[in-house]
């Protein structure tokens, strides 16, 4: 069933609601699911600004989930803007590529330290398989080891519902305990001689759950099985890209993977992926046919150059963390305040806070939802992202509201 | 190794290239890599407008293979480009969709007979790929039965390169033969209570053969045999939609599918692709998560029910077959006059020309090159498209070009 919205406030969201009904499954579907955020959360969206987003019946939202990752520099920023419409005069899809293709693999090669090489895809999952089939093309071997309960994509062999998913489409993977280095070392013997890759998160960030960021010896340990075992370490930075360093993640813990896949943050909204891959694996990476309908287009590519220069010129990755230093101190001074005892997790740039000892997320769903309420968008079950857009008045602004939040919940439930 | 173009005509052409054979393997790859196309084809793309496009040295081209398929409108077309100026001042990725979203699943059920819902997603083989799904989880059966040979995407279950693929990632798949219903009746019996459906183009479009249609025995038998085996039937109209009919490729024959896959032409060269479903299929596809970072993006959207409006308007499907009609019968004239046996096969809006008898296409690539020294951009192996943006001169042009490339390959080789 719809869920119906206040008839008062949302009007025009239940109108969509109701027409979506006919001719959606279940209305809608997937991570953009309003039933995934707090009761009675706005379906759709219908105008965003910067740091900020509208709901369809014009509710105003300062933002701190920018699409789930996508926009870095806040929503419609002028830079990225300009140069789009420049190139829509020029080309964007087209028989071939534009100049703009070979730029950004040069860019990314130039700013992520471990790739001497890039793909371009459409989806995040377009690149994490990419990259398992690359391992699997280098090492002619099959299994590949994955974090269990770790998120790469919604494709058969790694979407977390495994309604019509046959047992085959995962055959070739085994499940490690995130940092927990035995776990792998016990699943490399298991497979051994048939070890062709490891795929893992920069940090543990599983839907629903606290975040954990990883232990730089379980990172370095990867690095060290791979080598061992002529294996492919293969680094997901499709949600972690440009919000954890400008480059790779575990550059900080000096781990350099062999491959890496992109995406969310790439072109701050314009769709485009990308694997990013060590000179080792170049040959591998070229020895197949992939493609897709709408991986070449040009405007995507250059929105990311004009993101990847603006967050170079202006330190964006220093300024998303500032922000959200003063977001997650702010939050946990507010929350002890109100004597409640929060979990926030995380890199501060992609922070998740929920509420210790809650079953069912619901004292969270509670808090996000008196967030909404005075105008500040955050996700109940799901990490939030910093972006460049957001001011220090910003923060202040969402630290109003969700202090009175906090005060609402504690007054509910304790 | 790069191939290098003439240096006196493509300087810039070879510059790009020299840069990108340093971060991208093998310089590029996938269906836009120039290397498929005639020897000394330029792979960058500069400037596209209506139904022209201009390399990366500037030289022009009449353009029949619109981006391999996204292009019906011609490029930047100024409807759909209005569109999507007026929606990218609203909002396009966001954190939810806009009102278009549902617009869009709306007009879609209206336009495409057996439709009563759609889904939306990025890629082709996003779509493809859950229809399989979809198929499974509604019948708790694997087998889904493909047509040897033919087309779904690069995933690794339908890639028809297997470099990096393993055999479980195919182990639910079983091949028939395009055409041949008692293939297919093999099949049904070899999986007796396991088939959950079969997918099918709406004609034999397999890249680097000529074309087939089908035989409407064959589609009405597929029909059958689906409802006889409580199994579905997808139709993949990903290449095909809107360039055979305003709706269903197969309505003309009788034969409505359970579920069918739509991408390249729904949105003008935007990034969109959908899965339309029976009213049978909805709560199977309703039964699972699945989803993608931009598939809830408005301006592809926008883009799609601005480009469905002039298809609609302008009976743009009779334009092209008009277009079609005269470029092929052009065609067929011209190889009679030199005494040349072509074949030209699929329907006249997605037509591919071959010479009979040669090996290594070693005629058709010859041909195809002299037709782009004319300014004239064919595809040696692959189905050509027809765009609403040609007219009754330009095809006049593109045939004065043909006769003469005609001319040079029946003085070189016949």
């Amino acid at each position: 069933m719809t869920s119906t919205l206040n008839a008062q406030t949302h009007p025009l969201s239940n109108a969509l609601l109701h027409r979506a009904q006919r001719v959606v499954p279940n209305a809608m579907y997937g991570h953009q699911d309003a039933r995934g955020l707090w009761p009675g959360a706005p379906q759709f969206v219908s105008r965003t600004s910067g740091p900020r987003i509208w709901d369809a019946d014009g509710h105003e939202y300062i933002d701190l989930l920018c699409s789930w990752g996508p926009i870095i520099h806040g929503y419609q920023h002028p830079r990225v803007e300009e140069a789009v419409n420049r190139q829509r005069q020029l080309c964007d899809t087209a028989n071939g590529p534009s100049e703009h293709f070979v730029t950004l693999a040069e860019r990314l090669v130039d700013v992520v330290e471990h790739a001497d090489w890039a793909m371009f895809a459409k989806n995040g999952s377009d690149v994490t398989t990419l990259c398992l089939t690359i391992a699997r093309a280098n090492t002619g071997r099959s299994t590949i080891l994955v974090a269990e309960g770790a998120y790469h994509g919604a494709l058969p062999w790694c979407n977390p519902d495994t309604t019509g998913v046959l047992p085959s489409d995962r055959a070739g993977l085994a499940y490690y305990t995130y940092n927990d280095l035995a776990s792998v070392e016990k699943l490399v013997i298991e497979h051994e001689g048939d070890l062709a890759g490891i795929i893992v998160s920069p940090f543990r960030h599983d839907a629903g759950f606290d975040q954990e960021m990883v232990d730089p010896e379980f990172a370095q340990g990867l690095r060290r099985i791979c080598d061992e075992n002529d294996a492919v370490l293969i680094l997901d930075e499709v949600r972690t890209g440009f919000r954890m360093s400008f480059g790779g993640s575990w550059e900080q813990y000096g781990v350099r993977p062999d491959l890496s896949s992109w995406s969310k943050a790439i072109g701050n909204g314009y769709p485009v992926a990308a694997v990013l891959g060590a000179e080792a694996l170049r040959e591998s990476a070229g020895s197949f046919f992939v493609t897709g309908t709408f991986w070449f287009s040009a405007v995507p590519m250059v929105a990311a150059l004009a993101s990847i220069a603006l967050l170079e010129e202006r330190d964006g990755v220093a300024h998303m963390f500032a922000r959200g230093n003063q977001l997650v101190s702010g939050l946990r001074e507010q929350a002890a305040s109100y004597a409640l005892s929060v979990n926030i997790t995380g890199p501060v740039t992609m922070p998740y806070l929920s509420f210790a000892g809650e079953t069912d997320h619901q004292f969270t769903l509670a808090w996000t939802a008196e967030c909404a309420a005075r105008g500040v968008f955050v996700h109940p079950k799901h990490n939030w992202f910093m972006s460049t857009a957001l001011s220090e008045a910003d923060i202040d602004s969402v630290l109003v509201a969700t202090d009175t939040a906090f005060d609402e919940v504690a007054k509910r439930f304790f």
